[in-house]
């Protein structure tokens, strides 16, 4: 009895979490209201609150739930490959095709939640700025992997990886703005191409790496 | 006397937009409210109502308000320098040593009240959005405006211009949310890092034009 009561509880702050989610994408994280969920979910005001105890508590698990959303919908489908550029290019396509996706309204919501509540301090702003970081710290990872993948050393791999990686990142997160914004599905056209561009130099520089001095546009 | 009442109240029109710029840094363009700005200014509700008539037309103003300032702040210090690529660098270098300058808060006004109008359809967000093209617009027009000087034709230039002005807009926005975000000086040496490299690869297949075949890496 209590583990289905124990249960019942997930299953509902889930359908609370979802609903925030959807709400979040239109009227932002700080827009979603305990009467506005309540209302959508038929439930009272004070059964949302219970489950969460807090808006603030109820913010971090939206965040939460987005994050799990996005590993099963963006890192699912890469979770086979290895670490290194094509992966992170996988992924990369992933989330500016995501962007594009009628069934995932708003764009990225890390990126959109970001800009929210980056004036914000408090645990909400701390989980997103960690989650920012985790970006960067991915994609430096699988660019550093190619690079002692060539080199069969485990050195720290090339200098510049987190340049790239904030580059990377930096494009796909400004084509999700730019879409939401205008609408334009060419802004995320640039971002892919873009992105390929950069991993191609590396990519390039990397299979020349010990043969030929370092390509000084890569 | 009808002059003077004019100017008086555009004036007060300033001090209102003024009080709205600071206060939308910190709460959203869409939390800046009637109440907070008439405590902030010592007015009455009714007194900063007056001046606008609409919340839409009062978060407009605002919006070209802080259009008015970029162009002082970061448009002024450039205006001696023709269209070109060393127009465009000093302006992206100066709006990324802006975002880190205290006595504007908030990073890039636009970029930060962009992703929070990109879900609300209305005046606020159609403005925006021709803030954002024309962000594109400016850098594409002085990315061609060197390939002229350099071809001594009047012919549209590079094909790539509007793919490297997204490109260089895109890292400066990125910059300024995830500087928001993070407060990580490391990330505006990063993008101004990325912009000089695309912009130094651009000037460098410009200079060699028409005597060597284009820098497949630019």
């Amino acid at each position: 009895m209590t583990d289905r009561r124990l249960a019942q509880g997930e299953e509902t702050r889930r359908r609370i979490a979802d609903a925030a989610l959807v709400a979040a994408a239109v009227d932002g994280l700080e827009g979603v209201t305990v009467g506005g969920l309540a209302r959508t979910l038929g439930m009272s005001k004070a059964g949302v609150f219970a489950h969460f105890g807090s808006k603030e508590a109820l913010q971090v698990a939206v965040v939460e739930h987005a994050l799990e959303r996005v590993q099963g919908r963006l890192f699912g489908p890469i979770s086979e490959l290895p670490p290194g550029v094509p992966r992170l290019r996988a992924f990369l396509h992933a989330y500016l095709a995501d962007i594009a996706d009628e069934e995932t309204p708003g764009g990225c919501f890390f990126t959109a939640a970001g800009s929210e509540f980056d004036r914000r301090p408090g645990a909400v702003r701390d989980r997103l700025a960690g989650i920012q970081r985790s970006w960067y710290a991915f994609a430096a990872g699988d660019l550093r992997a190619s690079q002692r993948a060539r080199s069969g050393s485990a050195d720290e791999g090339p200098p510049d990886a987190d340049q790239v990686a904030f580059e990377v990142v930096a494009l796909a997160q400004a084509a999700s703005l730019a879409y939401q914004l205008l609408g334009a599905p060419e802004v995320l056209d640039r971002a892919r191409h873009a992105v390929d561009r950069r991993l191609d130099a590396i990519e390039q520089r990397h299979a020349a790496a010990g043969s030929a001095p370092a390509d000084p546009a890569a």
